[in-house]
């Protein structure tokens, strides 16, 4: 319940701070039997982590990640899995002047307001290091999907940076690992780079819309009507550093459809499931999934760490202009694609693992025949 | 956990069908010694009931609520307080044609997939009547709340029907009891009276947005990691019947802003609190309530019984053409402002607990002085 | 999580006072498709009310129960079972002695400590009566278990009432339901009724042991390390008014037997599946069930509510001698019978639930197979 | 929730295997402010660390604990607190045999059933190594304790082993210190000393009775019906290995007391807090602490390795003679006392930190005034 973990049956929670000696995770429900090594998992990490390209924070991690338990001679247990990622590049600095005054949009004030004690050091606990944790969370229950789901494929791509949208025309899911964005258009990659070059000299930052689509989803996951599937992704996208906004489907735009337009027809498929002439719903129906695509959408805001100053308040309550010096993402949004992946990942297992409990079907298996 | 509770410290579970003899809620956590009586929740339910004007549905529900339980000499006592209000107007029908069909964009499909049973009467358990016992549990949470912090305001707007949405110029809180749309502003709610008009002549439907604001919110509220204020107000509305996107503060065009225009700068108030010079974070920072206004927004789709005629399935499998007769709002989103309030109510509350348990804070207090 | 609710797939919230309107319970996670009806309940309720044999309180409770919702047309939907009991015998009288005193070794004086407000009632909250809907929810867990497991049984028996306990030679499960206190032994029984209206005579009262056997229980229900199965009974059984000891198998003995006498030996049953020479675990291995017997006792203490005067304090601080007039239990322990019984069930469908969510065990089935 | 969580809002995670790389625990819900050092939490590690006399296991850990995240500048900051201790001694040797049959009494067949995997080497997860963790988990809590509630002491002794009671007359809190039992009777302590050297001898094994008191203990701890204090400790002892029965003040004993015995007269202190003339009750009443002392006894079986050929099966069905080599202990409820103490720690912070949320009393403060 309190406060750093997130899932039902299949649950993590996250430990570490920016510059404490590891940060973590513990992932509790795994099902047993499932094959997963380190080396499953780094695949995943990797793509997270910092200092890949000149767009995000030139922090070097190596953001290793160690399996302490849980796992048997290859194969999970059905015990807690413990996972571990030693930091490594906190650099020995001053911090005396981010531990005297408040970043203007930063978790800074609001922590110290709250507990009246924070590690200060590169954010402490509200510093997007901890998503690294989400990230290997994520990779177990994709290890666990992976063999239950084979046909299950969940992958995110940024949507938007600034007033830059990518044309969904041109969208290819190839293209998003040829260009450091995860962007689906190779055009609108080229137009990010260069807007994000002159941001980064300017010390300006920016934000960014990321969508996760997931293929493959059996239908029948959610449970109402304070479980539904689209609450928890909702709860996941939000819980991500950063994120003002949450869609599925046709998101904020529903508000200006009218019902005729909305409604997606339905049809029998060819595989005795029904299919769907359009995906308004973003692949839930009142919380439920239907075997859609699921679809959804999160707006990153702009980083609230930039070099050009602005107007807060120190420790004594005394007015101080703030710079944040030091290696931050000019568009954090960035390396949020990976995150929001793994966020879906766990939030689909544990939602399969419910409805088995529940209703007793296996994944994929519908209780209501249709003829 | 399991599906149909809310909340953590303060805790609601709402039970009941659409067509059912009753539905209700038990909400459980409630501090003792807050006065409360039946009448006072009435005036809350009496917002949200239908049939108040020819834009929300005919069909005509006192929804007149009875306390159960955990009241005693008009006093809550920290026992369970059990909510129940009797259905009176489940029309004795022809129910044969809605059990057979699927309505696209709605969650008959899901839930009979889901279960391989399901009460087709009015939609069931997915009718938007159970936001009712929503309503009837955030009355309880205000009680609460009008003792612990008597500057607190929770309101409700709708600023969006469609593609007419309310210029803020113009916004003004005491129109929203004036005109059947909760709308701030006079001239958006007369456009929206023609245009609903026309769309109910139609058979048709349309979405609308939502804006809850609550002023006066203490700082500290909300528990990172997985339990963040913006994160639980997202699965709060996102819960909500027909909602597909919810935004905090600058939402999802937080996307399209810098990090120089995102940020809030801050001031020393005269009171010794801190203050912004703007609120892009919507009063949320790393996910704890920075004492500005919290400011959520949620998008409610369009119905989906809609009288047009659309293509779907029947329980046979076989290709059917839909149409919903009966009693249904046009615009779903304008009873959704009283829910969205009451979710607000609720989650707040359940923070202020959290917060109080956690840290030793009394509401408003603040563990970390400035100056 | 609070306060109020038990379980965690299958969870129900129980809510009522005493000598309020009504009570009752909402029971989440109930898996889709059992029958059931009022009058399945009924029968459970009945074996609980008061007021059947001049050893129990003669309030005279009909104790009726109706289904208000996640029934349709006989059969579990799926969504949550609220259930009601309306208090017909709240006697109009005069409480002001109760409402000033506070009884030795009643909850009186915690909720007054506690809360400083109580529904003093009859007990208000802290009332037995609150175990009618336990009995309930159990009534609901039966009817999914008879349609899940046949071949599960669940009985309770008395085997003390004060100094006099059963005869384990003489045990017989058809003689529970011949005599007024569940014993499985006519001549305890006879011994019983003599001593306890000798007690009922002087005002006094006294305690029981009640033993609970789950028979045809499925390997592999429970979850280590803190959802164990045993752990869970303890929990359950803990909760219930007046229980101060619980025991599983060899319970409190097990600690004067050495390891040769404690070990269950192991042998393969012709079905399959392991088989036991003797049942010193009570059918749980590290928190997780065998297959065999689960087997669970518990002690109730003797009420509070007594005839004769003992020293006590009143609302002003100032000695009082209190003496409890009033219908109430000689001996409470009996009736606590077929509330064990029903937290047995509540309590492995649950875990039924659990494995079958987690494992993907359908119940009665094993991962692990042997030769 | 699921299933290596215990707490609500002080909540720890424990993860680790016997004998994997390490173990530990992620302690949730901290409140902010306790000074706490890893020295601080070894002492309480050490009490329980094998290898320390001879009537415990002669494996050799060095039990050292580290703090990875949650504590900053050696204070508390209310993130979640990461500890971890590695395993050193985990002897490489043959673990086929033990890998192919299993141990009568012991986790091995149930695991195997319910997973169809399990790290079989030194017990894997059903390893009391665990309770390493629980210890760890419980300095914490005490760190907190301490600063919050400095009057209050929580102390186990050993009360029994097989036949071998202690002597009540002859208790002495210092002498638990002072022999390697914990035992308050230097006399039994003796006498134990001379039976388990024979027991060993013989490769037997036996179980013990560990009583824990907490003193100091404020008024209104526990929230009736389903989180009473006496059930949260239930769960608490139940869950700790080889525990088999659960005591609350007179505990199954209350069986055989009438109501005029077992009442616990009441009286004013000097302090203005109720006092009592007795403490049948263990100092919890309906559920919610009285002020008296928490008294707590549970009964640990003796450890199913043991050197005495017992019969069982193996991994193909067939019998199998088992005989447990190996580093065992010969009474293992000796090192579940600091066990014991650690679980009573983490369940009164948890109720006082719920209570301080509930009803905001800060600790020791109580709602209902007398006089």
């Amino acid at each position: 319940m309190p406060f750093n973990s997130f899932g039902r049956l299949f649950r993590f929670t996250t430990w570490g701070e920016s510059h404490g000696p590891a940060l973590g995770c513990v992932v509790d429900g795994v099902p047993p039997g499932a094959p997963v090594s380190e080396a499953d998992l780094q695949v995943w990490l990797d793509r997270r982590k910092p200092g890949q390209s000149r767009f995000t924070t030139q922090r070097r991690e190596a953001d290793e990640v160690r399996i302490l338990s849980g796992v048997f001679e290859g194969v999970t247990t059905g015990t807690p899995v413990s996972l571990m990622i030693e930091n490594t590049d906190q650099r020995s600095k001053d911090y005396s002047e981010i531990a005297k005054t408040f970043r203007p949009g930063h978790a800074d004030l609001a922590y110290w307001r709250k507990y009246g004690v924070r590690d200060y050091r590169g954010g402490g606990r509200s510093s997007a290091r901890e998503t690294a944790a989400r990230v290997a969370a994520g990779g177990i229950a994709r290890a666990v999907l992976a063999q239950m789901l084979p046909q299950l494929t969940i992958r995110a791509a940024l949507v938007r940076i600034g007033k830059i949208a990518v044309d969904r025309a041109r969208w290819d899911w190839d293209e998003c690992a040829r260009n450091p964005f995860w962007s689906p258009d190779a055009q609108a990659a080229g137009e990010w780079s260069e807007y994000l070059d002159g941001l980064r000299k300017s010390g300006n930052s920016v934000g960014a819309v990321i969508e996760v689509v997931a293929s493959g989803v059996p239908e029948g996951l959610g449970a109402p009507v304070y479980a539904k599937l689209d609450q928890d992704l909702a709860s996941a996208m939000m819980s991500i550093n950063a994120v003002k906004g949450v869609e599925i489907g046709a998101g904020m735009a529903a508000a200006e459809l009218t019902g005729v337009e909305n409604a997606d027809e339905i049809f029998m498929g060819n595989d005795g499931r029904p299919t769907f002439a359009s995906n308004h719903a973003g692949g839930v129906l009142g919380g439920i999934s239907s075997g859609q695509d699921v679809v959804v959408r999160f707006a990153v805001k702009p980083t609230s760490s930039i070099l050009s100053p602005r107007a807060s308040i120190d420790l004594a309550g005394q007015p101080a202009e703030v710079v944040t010096k030091g290696r931050h993402d000019p568009c954090v949004g960035i390396r949020a694609a990976p995150v929001g992946e793994a966020m879906m990942a766990c939030v689909l297992l544990d939602h399969i693992l419910l409805n088995r409990g529940q209703t007793g079907a296996q994944p994929g298996e519908s209780l209501g025949p249709l003829g």
